[in-house]
């Protein structure tokens, strides 16, 4: 078996394939789905992606508020597939895409054939046309924007605490959450541990549980996604962790030293954008997209006009029952996934055209603060510390790869009993990583 | 309790204190030993740092061959130091020391006074007046450095995987790692265990098990700081892992492509620096220095010339009982911010004089890949499995903080039965963190 191995690398050292019979341009939670479900049926796949790492985006709030290490939510692309020998991982970007010649273009000018080509490159945050506040406002899509944000809440911290003008003091301790959804509220739940509990006698000059905290949303109420009694639970559980909710609230203008909401000044140490999903740009490529800039694909997960082509997860909307298009959660990404891979393994195999995709939720929930949640079924309706058993078993459980299960329980046990959090470091970001001058002289924490 | 203490942070909470009676400049092993033992006694101690964290420097290593993940080797210095309530701890780089003033100013502006000022800032890598070598060939001092390095190495691999060109899938394949001292010693062990087994299988059109290690050394023997037993049972079980070892060759040159060594070009798809020593600049404003630019220091590790301002740790050239400078090793350090700690409670407190500083030596390891080490005690030398075994049982102990330890034991136990790593992540440097154009943007793997 180890021989039958290396005789055939030998074989292909030297033929670099840069076609494939499936191409799947995204190593998420639906990608990857797929990708499994062709690679068992033993078809030639290609997976490319700009990272070399799959990203459990659920948990990645965590890693914004140091609870988590990146390195525990996230697992390179190549050893999840690894079994797959079928299947071929290309850490790259896409850059250009011509349907009709079934081709593409990797921004290392690398050009790629393909027979069949499925979309699954995800969502990033939307700033609704103000592009300049990410500067002020991060959004969490990936591991570098986790680390940005918890790097920025920590600063916050030490520079109130050198401080000596009180108002300035209040400016920094105040964090300002955008977007009342479940990522904003597990958010502002989450800092609020962290000010109250984890950070509470590591100061000496401020009082970290003084921190003030508001979740600013848009729409009448948080999140939105749920019933009525779930967004009322997520209110008062917040507000009882000291998090100031403003629902109905537009956000005008995001700058360095906070947010203006409805024409009043809300200064603040950090904005965090929770708010607002922008499809990949390779969505435009491909013809029509909706007011996110989402694929408009039929039920078969097919995109219109460009046979042999698909898309699906965040940069595809897919109707759903209602004939609005399914919600950006992973069971949806991973249900297309699962679903697609076995149509075109037919597909391939048989030429029938691939069947309809149908959603089957597995409920939704959401985490406000220390152990309570939501969750919502179709049959059950759960809130508070239940709920969050049931969350933190079934997020452990979907966990990628063994090694992180164990790790993330260990750390969660241990978080839960002490309120510690061991990943509070602040990156040392340099504008140029390969600079010798810049080595030694990170930039200053003030400015 | 928790009552007193919320009114004391509401008193100070106005009244920034800029002057200690002790100023400490680093939270390394010296810095805050000595904090340690000064906080116990309640005196007024500043700790000022340009990271937030306290790094175990000895692990550094596997963090940048992926083994382990950054928060596992870094706590937050605050919470190392926050039960010692009269210690407040300063995130900031110091930019310029006036000793007779008795002041010193950060980057940021601010003006720190003090009465006693201990210099404990460490050392970084020295490129022996060749500092653009430090672009192609990053060297191994900060959570920063072991990131860096981690990609380059994956990002070779990634590159090779899609390079058609049989020569430079050499080139790339081969790894140079220049200095034979414990840590490219350590380096190479690991980064050979990485690829002959972690990457085995991850790859299809490449063997990772081809990659071609080479560890370049200008003396004349490995591990010069240990027997002359230990530099050939390195040398040995070096060999076995598939490193070439090089000693008594000299560096001539460093560029995009690889190595000169003595007049032969080296090509590699990585360099990693881990020979030569510079202090911290800041030894040069108080006088003296030696050929890697540390301070001299007397027997009670103080300053020479300048009463009250003692140095430790790296940065002080502290002569031992043979005469030359002790060893820049954690334990020299921690010894040291002991020693002096407790000799500056008892000088604070009735005016002695401190006592000169003795060594005692814990003996000296180093790690050669999977369980085998080289570890010379007064008495005992070991060698082999036992030694791995002394090595990292004292190792895991002495790892700062409860939770760092479950995790890191849980880490290796994982690893040591599979082969396996978590941490191969290719950190995602972009250029300015703050630019909303780029976030979108990551620069592409191959250039």
């Amino acid at each position: 078996m180890q021989h039958a191995e290396q005789t055939e690398t030998a074989e292909h050292a030297h033929a670099v394939d840069r076609t494939a019979e499936v191409v799947v341009i995204g190593g998420g939670f639906a990608g990857l789905a797929l990708a499994e479900e062709l690679g068992k049926a033993g078809r030639d796949v290609l997976v490319i992606d700009r990272q070399n790492h799959h990203l459990f985006q659920p948990l990645l709030y965590q890693v914004a508020t140091a609870a988590l290490s990146s390195t525990e939510i996230a697992e390179p692309i190549r050893k999840i597939l690894r079994r797959r020998r079928s299947v071929r991982v290309l850490m790259g970007e896409v850059s250009g895409l011509d349907p009709e010649a079934r081709k593409l273009w990797l921004r290392s000018g690398e050009e790629i054939g393909f027979r069949l080509l499925v979309v699954a490159s995800g969502a990033t945050h939307g700033y609704f046309g103000h592009d300049d506040w990410a500067k002020w406002a991060p959004g969490l899509k990936s591991l570098e924007d986790a680390r940005r944000i918890r790097s920025q809440i920590l600063l916050a911290f030490e520079r109130a605490e050198r401080c000596p003008d009180p108002e300035e003091v209040r400016r920094l301790l105040s964090i300002v959450i955008v977007g009342g959804g479940p990522t904003g509220v597990e958010l502002a739940g989450s800092i609020a541990e962290l000010s109250r509990h984890t950070l509470a006698r590591d100061f000496r000059h401020i009082d970290p549980a003084q921190t003030c905290i508001t979740l600013i949303e848009a729409g009448p109420r948080l999140l939105a996604g749920f019933s009525e009694e779930a967004s009322d639970f997520a209110t008062r559980r917040l507000a009882r962790l000291g998090v100031t909710v403003r629902t109905g609230a537009l956000v005008e203008d995001v700058g360095p030293e906070g947010v203006t909401v409805a024409g009043q000044a809300l200064p603040a140490g950090a904005v965090i954008w929770a708010a607002g999903v922008a499809a990949s740009p390779l969505a435009r490529d491909l013809g029509e997209t909706d007011r996110s800039g989402r694929i408009a694909v039929d039920p078969t997960l097919a995109v219109p006009g460009h046979p042999g082509i698909y898309a699906l997860g965040d940069i595809a909307a897919c109707p759903g029952p209602d004939g609005r298009p399914l919600p950006g959660l992973a069971q949806v990404a991973k249900q297309q996934g699962q679903h697609l891979g076995r149509e075109l393994v037919r597909h391939l195999q048989t030429g029938t055209a691939p069947a309809p995709f149908t959603y089957h939720s597995r409920g939704n929930t959401a985490i406000v603060g220390r152990h309570a949640a939501v969750f919502e079924g179709r049959r059950v309706r759960w809130r508070g510390w239940f709920a969050w058993l049931g969350w933190a078993v079934i997020h452990v459980y979907l966990l990628v790869g063994f090694r992180n299960r164990t790790l993330v329980s260990v750390q969660w046990l241990w978080r839960y009993l002490t309120y510690e959090r061991g990943a509070r470091l602040i990156a040392d970001d340099r504008p140029d990583p390969a600079a010798p001058a810049e080595a030694a002289t990170p930039r200053p924490p003030t400015e």
